[in-house]
């Protein structure tokens, strides 16, 4: 039996330490800790880790996060939704979004020429730039092949980056796919259907995709979910372990709640009905903000595998 | 101004007096009446209103209530995920979902072969049915033609079922198109692909399916969005209103707060930023469970629009 | 076994009807019809209801609600914090609130002398005239008596007031006892302070209070608990039927979640550890904003209790 | 201007690292970081802080660190509910509370004489071993006056443990009041009742204490509130700094959102319409579980203030 400790602050207090003191503390913050050591678990245990997050987390510095994350081998297969996609893109070409307000007047920053996602701007310009890029891709893309799974296609784009921060570019190079469902739900979209207009020949095969993330991994494979927030990139993680005989580790971290019946709230217990998970201890959900709890979980399972030694080299 | 007024309770009091009491009555219940008349704005201005909804609100018994809607002509564009699809066809062919607990014991559903979704079951024999039927659907779709876009097959779909309160067989014979960026996100997908391993040039096409949303409206034309959570069904009608301009009129419904960055969260605020809404009054964000506030606010709506003989008949 | 069945609007609809579609609908709806049938039970069981609501209800327009609710004998104990007596006063004393919005320049409103509870606007002026009517309220209460448990001086200045939908008022007329744990947390506190300044012998018994609220009931009455939002209305309601052995009954509606572990969110399955909830049918939690899910569900209950000649004449 | 910066994990990161990153990142992080900026500016501003927390906290073990934070000078003022009050005595007696979980089996706790407050348990046992310490206390209390004011009461309390660890301990020892102006809603108040009734001369003052807290500062002097959750101590710091000419600073750390107008969801906006608070640099509001968010913004203010040799030695 584990007993709430008080939490004493220390001069120079690691990250390490304030996840160790969290263990004792109550609420969320035990949850938070229970995540970081399911991490740790899923690593040591050679499992395939899934890593899903929605767009505007790459919206925010989580990106970078994401990428050297992936880089330490702590993230196998990725899903996210197109948003993500493409500010990946913008920011490894040089796209810089400012900090705003979460009470902004909206009408003055349509005069600005600004978009708004909650506190962070982005602006005109940066989907401009974007939108030329997108141009060269597909022309490459196109003289390479016609018909185009999605996970393909991300892998292509992230050997023509050159940007060690971007998610698509250590994707490709650490052999990480990224699938991405709804491929056409954002500019990127709009780009493919252009380009489809006057490339009848162009084909984004989705179905051929399904294939491809039903067959990343198998019934004998161990399997974790990190699921950061909701929408289809959890989803489609959950669909695609569950066919493969469910996962055996699994942390949600989300704002929602399980009280409306979304994907978005539904909690690790569902991941008990799958038949695979055991033990409590291989599940947590986490209530709260994804830029706060992540990083604080994903630190304290780094510095743990560093120190026993079971952490990738990163400069290898 | 407008000012508080005390609730009164009248027996026999209809649906419509207590919205019209909301009106006068704080907090998310003046939003809540601000919606219903927006949506009556909406109509009476003859915009093209595009209605969201994530797949557990298909789940639900607001299933039927959509169709409905459908029949009424207070939808012209729909957008939903693809479990949305997967139970409006297993409702149809007759499934039954049973009413359970938030708080179930997932272990022991595991075992009985039941899924949850929130506090509502489903059986495993009402999926293993509704792959048979996908059997049944894909063969007569493969045989009309080999390429599809989403919407194209889903009106497809529609036709082959017959049950007036389906989503899709009202959808398809009111002319409403409906959209599914996300297509292989589910079960439905899973038989897509095996049927796609039998069939190499079965296609479902989603960039031609982007044409089709892009062109279903226009910038001379009035829209107006009618959000019920967030997800990308949220997003792509936001989405595709923009590329024609922005729409006129916003109402979300959502669980989901603003302050994580949250597609689901965003509210109508933003809607200004888009520089086609003009007046406040022209939007309206209600937070709380969609199940309990989408039906007041359309059936107040649709009593108001009744009374002024605005209403399509149902029965025609 | 109950079923999720399809909601459909008929022309006309009474709110007992939508009530009667919640039950097979889906997710927080389930709840709310549960609830109201639990209001049900309660008053057929003869129950003594405690009623609990945070001030911000008495900002809102259900407080006439409230009143009418004391007169129709469905609430026998209320408690609530200092503010919902103020603004009962200030109501009384013909002061109106306007509605404004969530999201106003505060800077703004301050320069114009008004105060904002979330969309509801309240002068300065309805708070100079509040000052003024408190101290004509202390002076007779001070000649009556010198030392004042505050629920009997709730009920005298309830008696001062002259009108039918004042709930300190209503609940004097029915002898409903308004229990307010933390009476000095606002306005009328400030005023008790400058009185007693000038009467030293002038004493606010919080103590003798608790006696009181603790004798109100007993280990042999049944006895219901309807929480609406957290706080120490909640709470003390919650203290009092524990003290007594326990409620049989608990509807708690409110916009917390448990997962913080706070008073705010904590949800009725707790009620089946005091021993006496017997049936999972005699609690229901819902979550939402209690200006839409109180008056559906009371209403509900009223409609009910109204049909089968259960309900009290209100003009008695 | 600021930027989104990519977060970049380095071995043995320290909080205030993650901290700097933070200010970055995105969404409640940003506010995060800029709460603990204000702590700083608070305190470098010489202002009197108010540090205002439920009960549920002082249930966790932030308990521990709210009294290092008074011993550390940076809280001069505290409100809580006066469950924080009975459980920080519990504590200072040697009670242990131990980890459970959120979703427990509540009838089985029940039989086995445990409570439930989120995921933290509390047996039976530490309410009863409290009921006798506290009827040794009263008995000092009432030898050494009559008539208490509750702050003064808390103090002497404070003074009678003997606990580092405790928060009365150190708020008596640092001369630093506590104000629960709902004393009588918990166990406490059952005992003090119990007492009243066989001294009837036995007074507690809930109105002197309201002069206490009112005369805790003054216009001249610069205030700062850190209000942690809602309830009655959130309001009563607000309304105390209000009749003061209002605080310079505020930071508002909840769950609660605004949409329902509550007290524990208002956002430090309103602050700005008290006229003091001038720059939105002096102000933030951070949506998340406290026991998550408070020890990351308080360690950051304490390495901060530290490093500058302005934070006052704990050891003396």
């Amino acid at each position: 039996m584990s007993y709430i400790k008080d939490l004493r602050w220390e001069k120079g207090m690691q990250v390490k330490d304030l996840l160790n003191s969290y263990q004792n503390l109550g609420y969320q913050s035990i949850e938070l800790k229970k995540a970081s050591e399911v991490f740790v678990k899923m690593k040591k245990d050679n499992a395939k880790i899934f890593l899903t997050f929605t767009s505007n987390m790459v919206t925010s510095g989580l990106r970078g996060f994401f990428s050297q994350v992936i880089k330490l081998n702590m993230a196998n297969v990725m899903v996210t939704t197109v948003g993500g996609i493409e500010e990946d893109i913008m920011k490894a070409l040089g796209e810089k979004f400012s900090i705003g307000n979460f009470d902004s007047d909206d009408v003055d920053l349509n005069e600005k020429g600004i978009n708004r996602v909650g506190n962070i701007l982005i602006t005109n310009e940066s989907y401009m730039r974007f939108e030329n890029e997108m141009l060269k891709i597909l022309d490459r893309l196109y003289k390479k092949q016609k018909r185009w799974a999605i996970s393909d296609m991300l892998r292509e784009i992230g050997l023509m980056l050159e940007d060690e921060s971007s998610i698509l570019y250590q994707a490709a190079k650490n052999d990480v796919p990224i699938f991405c469902p709804a491929i056409t739900d954002g500019a990127f979209g709009f780009h493919l259907y252009l380009f489809q207009q006057k490339h009848k020949d162009f084909i984004v095969d989705v179905v051929e995709d399904f294939g491809n993330i039903l067959l990343v991994t198998s019934h004998d494979e161990k399997k974790g979910v990190i699921a950061l927030g909701g929408s289809i990139s959890k989803h489609h993680a959950i669909l695609c372990t569950l066919l493969n005989g469910g996962a055996n580790y699994a942390v949600y971290m989300t704002t929602a709640h399980k009280t409306s019946g979304s994907m978005s709230g539904a909690t690790t217990n569902e991941a008990k009905s799958w038949g695979k998970v055991q033990y409590e201890s291989d599940i947590a959900t986490v209530v709260g903000d994804v830029t706060i709890t992540f990083p604080l979980a994903m630190i304290g399972a780094l510095e743990k595998l560093n120190e026993e030694g079971l952490l990738k080299n990163e400069k290898s």
